[in-house]
């Protein structure tokens, strides 16, 4: 099934050459971060992360160097929310032209110690060399309890299908963004927050969960792949959807869904919680002051599948997601087939 | 004292905007690697290091991808063995040109699994992109029990200052390579092993330690800066120089010990033993079929000196380590204005 998406095999290509560590939990694909057993003695597993800042600078989605440092930050600590755990803190690996850039770094200093502080978390070190390109990767760290460690894996037939927050608003930034429609973005339109406070509710309740960087769909999709189940999402889309992505969709006639196709995500917490744990779950949630979002189920089977009233429709995901790939590194193309295929699949 | 290096100015204009961890044992500059306190429980720090190529492979230094992967590897577990820690593994996060450098990456990786292996150590995870640079940045993660963690802080009057291994190949290298002797490399003549088995002797016994991958002087230079003391280095040069060092700087006419003023380093340790733990410490060694090089003396007073039969001769290494910076990218001018300050130290 992980076989059918084009980034998938590339991952797989290089992770082949290499043996599996005896201490790390579960495989390649099955987590948003690595999970390392400490061994005895340590109540907590070790989660770590490597996320890199590249498509996004070379394409010019991000331009602000303030923005650049927070979503360095940011990234990294969405896959240590997915996996439930608590941040120990982030190391960069920065490289960039030394002539004239000190500016540019103090700003994008500025962007991740912002970011670390907005999640009570801390720069740990790094590495930072004066190359000729811009260099952009961060390593986040964090401790997860042994029994509450999230993976992707574990979703269960009628598990119900939660979302953190509404989502959609990374692929109309991107939107926006790419089209040279730079006044329609506000300032703070975009700056997503890694769900590390979710996180640390989800964990005790999840049967699986994973962040939305690449999109709901991708994530869904995801999903779906590993656990081998059929994944529905309810087109209740004034629940799922940014209320600022309904509109600026309304108003460029697109369907509006497709804000959840895109590969520009937004950093949100896909989860399954069985039925039976969805009160305590809530009140949990209720605790913290925070409302999780229903957006649907799991059922047997195989696919995604979107519910228009009562019946299933069937979306080609894997077709979806591998439109990135084709379309290379053209934006506008890519929004161009994405706009098609959703006309084309009948769904609203 | 710091300060005088052009180097760790530049990682303070960087460091300065970040919070300083509370669970971060030592600062800026303390350590080759990151040491994190796990909290109650735990019996282990954690060490946590990041590490990129960048000018080894825009310069052309690094030409072969399965040399890139290995050194990529061992940079970062040398930053885990100056601290004493026992590698968890590695993370990757790698960027390249999607067309036609399939072969490349897969040997690439090969490199990255055969240095693992070497260090008996794995692969966690990593991240890809596909950009149009060739990005290679890595994160080498262990853990070293809290009694054992090794810092550059902490020598006293007296020690002694040892070296892991003979030292110098990694500029011998680098001369070569540059100045397109190729010829005069044999295969495998530079290839750095991080001396994580070492470390774990080191640690019981040290009082500071730390890695030579800039060059031997620099880490006398930062050792002898943050200690506030004077380092004496021997001028037995036959004893501290690789022997092929030795023959290449005779062959090329230049002053042997200039092997150890160079920037491109070989990735073995520097450390001092108080004088009542040598023989403990030598003990030790010699269980796991190592012998260790004393290459030197702790004194009162400040600076790095070389003893030349009876006395001792100040070397300015503040300005033989700014050199580098101040050649910019230009490895023939560098190692021009090296010979050159070399030869007016009298040092022989």
């Amino acid at each position: 099934m992980m076989d059918r998406i084009f980034e998938n095999v590339e991952i797989d290509k290089i992770a082949k050459n290499f043996q599996k560590a005896p201490h790390k939990i579960g495989h390649t694909h099955e987590a948003d971060a690595e999970i390392i057993d400490l061994g005895v003695g340590c109540q907590n597993y070790l989660a770590i992360t490597t996320d890199a800042l590249v498509e996004e600078v070379r394409s010019g989605l991000y331009e602000n160097p303030y923005f650049m440092g927070w979503m360095l930050a940011m990234v990294n600590f969405s896959d240590l929310a997915a996996v439930g755990a608590d941040p120990l803190g982030l190391l960069l690996s920065i490289s960039y032209s030394p002539n004239g850039n000190e500016k540019f770094i103090t700003k994008l200093a500025r962007g991740v110690s912002d970011a670390c502080q907005e999640l009570n978390t801390f720069v740990l070190g790094g590495d930072t060399n004066q190359g000729e390109d811009l260099l952009l990767s961060g390593c986040a760290v964090g401790l997860v309890p042994k029994q509450s460690a999230l993976t992707r894996m574990g979703a269960k037939v009628n598990d119900r299908l939660y979302i953190s927050y509404p989502a959609g608003l990374g692929n109309v930034f991107a939107f926006l963004k790419l089209s040279k429609m730079n006044f329609l973005i506000p300032s703070s339109f975009y700056k997503p927050i890694a769900r590390i406070k979710e996180g640390r509710v989800i964990r005790d309740y999840a049967n699986c969960c994973m962040d939305t960087s690449d999109g709901v769909l991708h994530t869904v999709d995801t999903l779906m792949r590993l656990n081998g189940l059929r994944f529905v999402l309810y087109n209740n889309w004034a629940r799922i959807l940014h209320p600022t992505a309904c509109t600026i969709t309304h108003i460029k006639k697109i369907p509006s869904w497709l804000v959840l196709a895109g590969i520009h995500g937004e950093y949100e917490l896909v989860f399954t919680v069985s039925p039976q744990k969805e009160k305590d779950f809530f009140d949990a949630a209720t605790r913290v002051g925070w409302t999780p979002l229903l957006i649907g189920e799991v059922c047997e089977g195989e696919g995604v599948n979107i519910q228009n009233s009562d019946t299933l429709k069937p979306l080609d995901t894997a077709a979806i997601r591998n439109l990135s790939e084709q379309a290379g590194s053209d934006p506008q193309a890519y929004v161009k087939k994405l706009i098609q295929m959703a006309k084309e699949s009948g769904i609203h």
